[in-house]
C-alpha cells in the first residue's frame, strides 16, 4: 500500500525547497541507475524547473544524457543508509536497484525509475540541454513534469514537518556520510 | 566577542552543501542590501564556486550586476523570524540592515556585507558572469574567495550538528515561513 498522491506541478518545485539530498534515478536501453546528489535546487516554480548537479564522468550522466530524461527521489530518515551507499558507488558495471534491494516503479510521462518505499517524494524531469553550464559546471536544468509525495508528510501544496513524523521527512547530507534528519517546522513571526 | 573562524576555501562548498536557506548580501555606491534565497548550492569544491537563484527584477540582483559580488550568510535558528522578514520586502527604498538592527561587517576580499550576529557562517562570492543563465533561470554562478564559520557549530571542516547547538544550526525553509531548524546529525551505516 501507497501513501503517495500526485503533486501539483505549480507546488512541484517546493518539494525540493528545502534543499534536501536526492536521488538521481535514470534509464536507457534496457540500463538504470540510481546516485545520490546533495547539490540541487528549483530554478522556477512556473513552469517548475530544477538545477541539479551531476558529474559529467558519471554513468547517470551519460544515462541522462542518452535518454533527456532522469528522476529525483527524495529519500526520507529511513534511508540514509541507502543513500550512503547508492552515492558511494558507480552503477556502470552493477545494478544498485537489484543490489540494495531498492523498488522503483515506471514514472507516468517519461517512464524513469521513481522511487516511493524509503522515499518521502519524487519528480519525474525532462533535461533541457545546457550544455555550456553541464560543461562549465556540471549543472543540469531539468524541467519537472510529474510529481508525487507521501501524504502523511506532504499535502495540500506543502510540507508538514511535525514530531510525529520525523522518520518521513526528507534528509540533508553535511559531509561524510552525516545526515541532519527530522525536525520539527517552526512558523516566522513578524518582526516590528 | 565572536566565535567565528575563518574557513579554508577547499571546505567552502560544505557550507551550504546540506541545502540551508541563505541570506544574500550586497553593496554598491554608497547602497546596501539583504535578501533570503532559499535557492541555492555548491558547484564545484576546487575552485569552490557555488550557484544561487536570484531573481533578475530583485534590487538585489541590481546591485550584484553593479559590484560584481555578494555574501552569502546562513542564517540560524535564532534567526528565522529576520529572515523571513528580510526575505518579504524590497531593499529598493529601505536600508533593511538599519530596518532589522542587523550588524554586518565587511567582507575581507570584496568588502561585501557580512553577518556574523544570528548567522552560522558566511561566504564572499565573486560573480562568474553567465548572461544566459542569469537571464533564463535566475542562477548566478559565483566562486567563493573567502569564508567563516561559528566554531561551535563548523569545525575541522566539517559541519557538527549536535542535541547541545540546536539554535547554532541552520535552517531550511519549507515555504509560508515555516522552518526546519536545528536537529541532531546521524551518521549513515555501511549496507551489506
Amino acid at each position: 500500500m501507497t501513501h503517495f498522491a500526485s503533486v501539483q506541478l505549480s507546488h512541484a518545485s517546493r518539494l525540493i525547497n528545502h534543499g534536501p539530498t536526492v536521488l538521481v534515478t535514470t534509464a536507457f536501453g534496457g540500463k538504470r541507475n540510481v546516485m545520490a546528489a546533495a547539490w540541487s535546487m528549483p530554478v522556477e516554480f512556473t513552469p517548475p524547473r530544477i538545477a541539479v548537479v551531476i558529474d559529467k564522468k558519471t554513468y547517470t550522466k551519460e544515462l541522462i544524457a542518452a535518454s533527456g530524461s532522469f528522476g529525483i527521489c527524495l529519500p526520507c530518515a529511513t534511508a540514509i543508509d541507502m543513500t550512503h551507499a547508492v552515492g558511494s558507488i558507480s552503477g556502470r558495471d552493477i545494478d544498485k536497484f537489484e543490489r540494495y534491494r531498492i523498488v522503483a516503479a515506471k514514472g507516468p510521462v517519461l517512464g524513469v525509475p521513481v522511487i516511493e518505499t524509503g522515499c518521502a517524494a519524487w519528480l519525474e524531469c525532462r533535461l533541457i540541454s545546457e550544455p555550456h553550464t553541464e560543461e562549465a559546471y556540471d549543472t543540469c536544468f531539468a524541467e519537472v513534469v510529474a510529481a508525487a509525495a507521501d501524504t502523511r508528510v506532504f499535502s495540500k501544496g506543502h510540507w508538514s514537518f511535525r514530531k510525529d513524523n520525523l522518520d518521513l521527512q526528507t534528509i540533508h547530507h553535511l559531509g561524510g556520510g552525516n545526515f541532519v534528519c527530522g525536525s520539527e517546522a517552526r512558523l516566522a513571526k513578524p518582526l516590528d
